[in-house]
């Protein structure tokens, strides 16, 4: 008879690639690491382009594995450019994230968390929100509340404690954004507050800045590049909805499956609701409250894989079953 | 506060599309689920070649994850084909398996496994050793043996109980694999029987058969394709070794990691080459002893993920984690 | 170095004792077991009382366990009784389960599902309601429309589809049940229906039975034995509360901790309570749904450890760690 | 339909109770917690005896369970003590392990090991050898080695470097070890070093400590209480054997189940020993190599569950199954 068991390869060293456009905080982060007293050569970082950088690590024959965070483009890249060396992939892309807010939700707190969801970080966090469903019978109402509470959601300088947003990331990605809600208004769309209005009023010191104001448009066909594409900045699209049925068909209704928020008081609604959304992560009267032992990722584009905890404990061990005879 | 928790989508229907070399067997596992009462639907089965039924199902946006057995190349494109689409791959591919001998093995345990390992199904087992190295004191002794033993592996008609192999898969196949018997006498190796000798005497009914005697090459240098490719036929390569070090260096120098066997009586060499061997499966003392709830798969090109028990079940669950606020 | 890894032994064969008035169901799961193909020695059964044939069991040095689902009394007596062997236990217990009724529930379903949970099997359920807190504001109508659902539960034969209820499962038991009412009365309580009430009239065959009519009683104080011990049979009390925390003291009242269910729409609520809840199972607006891969078992005086899934795969498995100088 | 998920508690406090024999070692643990910054509360500490703080705690309604290192006799009693509340227990009980030294071991690396494993901290580690077995071909030079190395094993002032062994816990344990001896001398046994030797010369202020010098018995009966019970002392027997079935027979053949070493260069020997011995620890050609993850307890009279990794995790946690309906 014999003995059947895996044993596990524990204990990977890391070699770690910012983005160029946030090698700062990254080498921050390296500084943390070597004061935290991390042995040198176990957490290594590179930095430079994906062109250069990333393509070397990706093709790389003794790299056996790539956890990715970034655009869906990119991880297209990288998973064609690993193909031959069967390399594990996890993941974490882009979202198109919807929040659907039905008639019975507590709409004070649905606006002032959706106004939070759209525009942290200029909306440049994967987990933003970018499309609203609201349930017809509650629209105008929310529509009203959710524009006045975004003109209070202040754009300026970041090192003033009083503003909420600050410059997006490039001149490039500033120019981006904006070119999707000129594709808006050239749609039809209503741009209800935000872009195209009155330049914003900033210090001296942030005037060359990539600011923008937080938009919100309404009237975007669902089929639009706007509302299928990820804009990753402060824009977000509202839209009416008739009924359970129509609010999961319009949530599932993009390529992308990272994240959506579910704002109702009724129990059975959230679960029957949560259940039918394509999201690796459904957020229900709440945003972006995370539990780092709980798995995390994307379904469809958004992803491969989830991170945190168990799964990453699994993702990084390469397995082996050793049988000994007996 | 609130309840965060991953909730599991389970029960998938499948879709399988067996090698077009294999459509009968494939369309009688069919019928055995169909008598076994599964409902229709839920296993389905398609038949075609790769570039027709595979790539249909690889890039259609509704297939979720591909899981595949075949060879690296085809793997390959697999990954590429579904890179747009992000989906999970799991990926059970090729391999040059080694047989490492330790002078202190049973030597005729060793032996007879060995041929086994190398000859069984035509050598047309992912799984089949291709290498074998052999400890340099007891290398003349294992080679007179080896060679006696596989003089014993009779090919011949299938339907004939007394007989070890059959035919290879194909007339392509066959070619292929005697291909590299004639590249390794170019290259100056010596075989030791098999390819070459007088033809198999075979009933009638037989000739036409892609028929190929169990051959034993020696003097291939570690470089060479013969010892880099994976054959895939009844034909396996001997070479000797010194020391451990020196074992697991050529047992690991492929680019495939699939399987390795040891053959060898002290315990801490068991354990000690076992965890240095670049294999995501190792038998010591035996050959294809599986237990189906434990992991399955290979390391480097031999292929990405795990399957049997808990893997398999991790692989085709897509996780959400949906939070409440409470 | 060294390898260390859990090993662990499987496949266990079974030596089960059912309770003495239920030998027949048992010997007929028996001849089950046998149809289906278990080998002889597997699964084996004894039958008996529990001085004479559990005390056996429990106290012979080959049985290394114990898995028990009765009385918290006789899981006491195991208990003592084991100590000095050092067996692990699995103790499914009785219960005193609360259901909380909150005015915002669907108070139809509530009813009709209460009903179902406090009396079917003649309450000889470990799963079925015996307290019901209502809030006040609904505590009038609940009562109205919970005595009326109650009137309609059927008690009589068996046999006859249109009945809800059969008899008890013995004399002793039925007067064990009766005298809770008895005791109720003395303390001033009052009996809504049920016992008391004209007897039933039962076909000639059964008037030997031990048959009682589903009983509904109100105003128990909370440390009256009738709300405190295990009744076991078809009788519930009702109270109001007012406010979730007193909703909750008040369902964690006792020394049990098995099951409670909690009626209300809002989704806030449903998670804030059945956290909060002292219960090893709690179903919010249902009862008795069951998914066997789950656990199940008790907190408190209603057992020791959990069923189920990966918790009885872990219960009946004795790892051992084994270390290989290597 | 229905969710069903389970829910877990987590994070508890604990309240500690050192042995009284050494409060002082615990008391330093509690400052060395309050130093890391352990919140006041989360562990908590009483000193006293079993009877005074021990069983207070045990007996206590508010604590839900109990993890308790000590022996089997005081096991027994915790276990009694708690039934009428169900609590959930893990017990670390005594052991009686068995070392069993094949002839094909390494016979110096063996010796010097199981005199270690056999003396260390005086024999007072639950997981020390009290049993050694020697394949009777190596037997008599076994003996020679082992006593000539067992007389190399200092015992002296503890604030010696140089020395091996302190002195006994207490004066009472002192003379119940050394009862031992008296009783294997009674019955027949051959003491071979140690106990009855001259007495030990120690430094002046070190002359009423409990010292006793390690001893090596030879023709103890297996029945014998002295081959049976935990004598927790530096006292080992030697006994010979013939073939591995006599080994795992005698090796098994006491109540308890806690740790076994083995020693044999051949690999089939060490896992199919392995696999047989009952005990839930098993060292192969070392002893006490240890792995904080992985599991760790007794079968048989030396305890209930496993602590450590997932095991501790399990026990600590309780588990609740929440189902909401949607």
């Amino acid at each position: 008879s014999h003995i059947i068991a895996p044993a596990v390869a524990t204990g990977n060293t890391v070699v770690a690639k910012p983005s160029e456009m946030t090698s700062v905080t990254a080498w921050m982060m390296c500084k943390l690491l070597e004061e935290a007293g991390f042995p040198p050569g176990v957490v290594n970082m590179v930095f430079g382009t994906g062109p250069r950088a990333g393509d070397a690590l990706v093709g790389h024959p003794d790299v056996p594995l790539v956890s990715f965070t970034g655009s869906t483009a990119t991880a297209q890249r990288i998973t064609e450019r690993s193909a031959p060396f069967c390399k594990k992939l996890s993941l974490e892309l882009g979202g198109k994230n919807p929040a659907i807010v039905f008639s019975d939700a507590d709409l004070d707190q649905a606006v002032t968390t959706t106004v939070r969801s759209s525009f942290s970080n200029q909306g440049e966090i994967c987990l933003c929100t970018s499309r609203i469903y609201v349930e017809r019978s509650i629209y105008p109402e929310f529509l009203k509340k959710f524009v006045a509470a975004t003109r209070e959601w202040k754009t300026g300088s970041p090192s003033d404690p009083d503003n909420n947003n600050g410059a997006l990331v490039s001149r490039e990605h500033l120019e981006k954004v904006r070119s999707f809600v000129t594709l808006a208004r050239s749609e039809g769309a209503t741009v209800l507050c935000g872009e195209g209005e009155d330049p914003l009023v900033l210090p001296e010191r942030n005037t060359s800045g990539y600011f923008m104001r937080p938009t919100v448009i309404t009237g975007v066909a669902e089929s639009s590049r706007v509302m299928q594409d990820e804009i990753f900045g402060p824009v977000v699209c509202v839209n009416p909805f008739d009924g359970e049925d129509e609010a999961v068909a319009k949530g599932n209704g993009v390529r992308y499956g990272l994240a959506a928020t579910v704002w109702t008081r009724d129990v059975g609604r959230v679960h029957r609701v949560a259940r039918r959304l394509e999201a690796g992560l459904v957020w229900t009267n709440c945003w972006l409250v995370r539990d780092l032992n709980l798995p995390f990722g994307g379904m469809k584009n958004s992803g491969v894989g989830r991170e945190g905890g168990r799964d990453s404990y699994h993702f990084f061990t390469e397995v082996k079953t050793i049988t000994v005879k007996h």
